[in-house]
């Protein structure tokens, strides 16, 4: 009896479905699974089933919606906010920096994984920013190679005489000591240093 | 709206459950969820709500049972394993060595965490031991503080003349340089050299 039972299995492979879980977590996911009371894993259970009852993607913007309507949609603003994925709006919420409205595209190109601009939620966006008369738009997408191609590309995509067009600072995290960061992130701080 | 629609709260808070899931892990997790199918997440539901009907401890050993029964107190042997978790035992039974019977612990003694003899299943081990004339004892705990003393606990407690008590061996492990193992492994396996 080498092998786990099937419904072991099954708990396990159903683990290591989740982001950067692999066998041994999942494994360790599933054991720890045996220890529960049958209450609370009916519970989980029914958490999960339930996901998508009470969460979807607005269609027009991407980001979370629940059963009332989009978080974000009713707002009315002339700026538009880009990022990759729904998460990163409440990153971005919590900053308290902004008011505006967002875009999810659902990702950045890669022409690696094969994702085009086709894959991504731009035509989208460029409907959105005509019918809401945006005047300003955030391109808050990661610092990578695949996040700056991105944003290149929608500023190409976008521009035009009456909008503005920004993307996030780059510069050193906050609290960091210069021992410890990296040379590009220093080399772009001393580029756009800031007059004191 | 920088905080979570509290279905995404929920699901966090159960991720949050498993063993090293961190608010952060969580949270990916969760994130990760919504783009699943709706029958994924059925599935993923079903599996979990229905562990405690396929997989149950066995009230004798401790071992997972399936609903067929316990899968390892069938076999007939002088020879208990007494291990800390259920996991343990598919571990050992992988490396072909033991074909014996198990004992499942259920941990190992920890003061600090206020377990002592009585949360685990000692009294358990000693009824087995006389009712199936057990003639070896093979103590299969972690090579840490806590397993050591729940060693020799059980050692003392089980001791009598025509008990055999065993240990797993300590050495190096396998494929390991002496560049990089703890001065504490290397002293075991000088300690416990070998003749050629």
């Amino acid at each position: 009896m080498e092998k786990y039972p099937p419904q072991l299995t099954a708990l396990i492979e159903i683990f290591k479905k989740l982001p950067g879980v692999g066998t041994k977590s999942a494994e360790r996911f599933a054991f720890h699974l045996l220890s529960w009371s049958e209450e609370n894993l009916e519970k989980m259970g029914d958490v999960i089933r339930s996901t998508k009852t009470y969460l979807r993607c607005c269609p027009e913007c991407g980001c979370l919606a629940d059963p009332s309507g989009c978080l974000f949609c009713q707002r009315s603003a002339r700026s538009i906010c880009v990022v990759a994925h729904p998460k990163d709006v409440f990153a971005i919420e919590k900053t308290h920096e902004y008011r505006g409205l967002y875009h999810v595209l659902g990702g950045h190109l890669s022409p690696l994984e094969g994702r085009g601009p086709d894959h991504l939620s731009i035509s989208k966006l460029k409907e959105r920013v005509g019918a809401h008369h945006i005047q300003e738009v955030v391109i808050a997408l990661d610092s990578t190679l695949e996040g700056d191609a991105t944003a290149l590309y929608l500023k190409e995509q976008l521009e035009n005489d009456t909008l503005e067009i920004f993307r996030l600072a780059f510069g050193l995290p906050m609290g960091s000591s210069l021992d410890y960061v990296d040379g590009g992130t220093l080399a772009r701080a001393f580029r756009g240093r800031l007059r004191y």
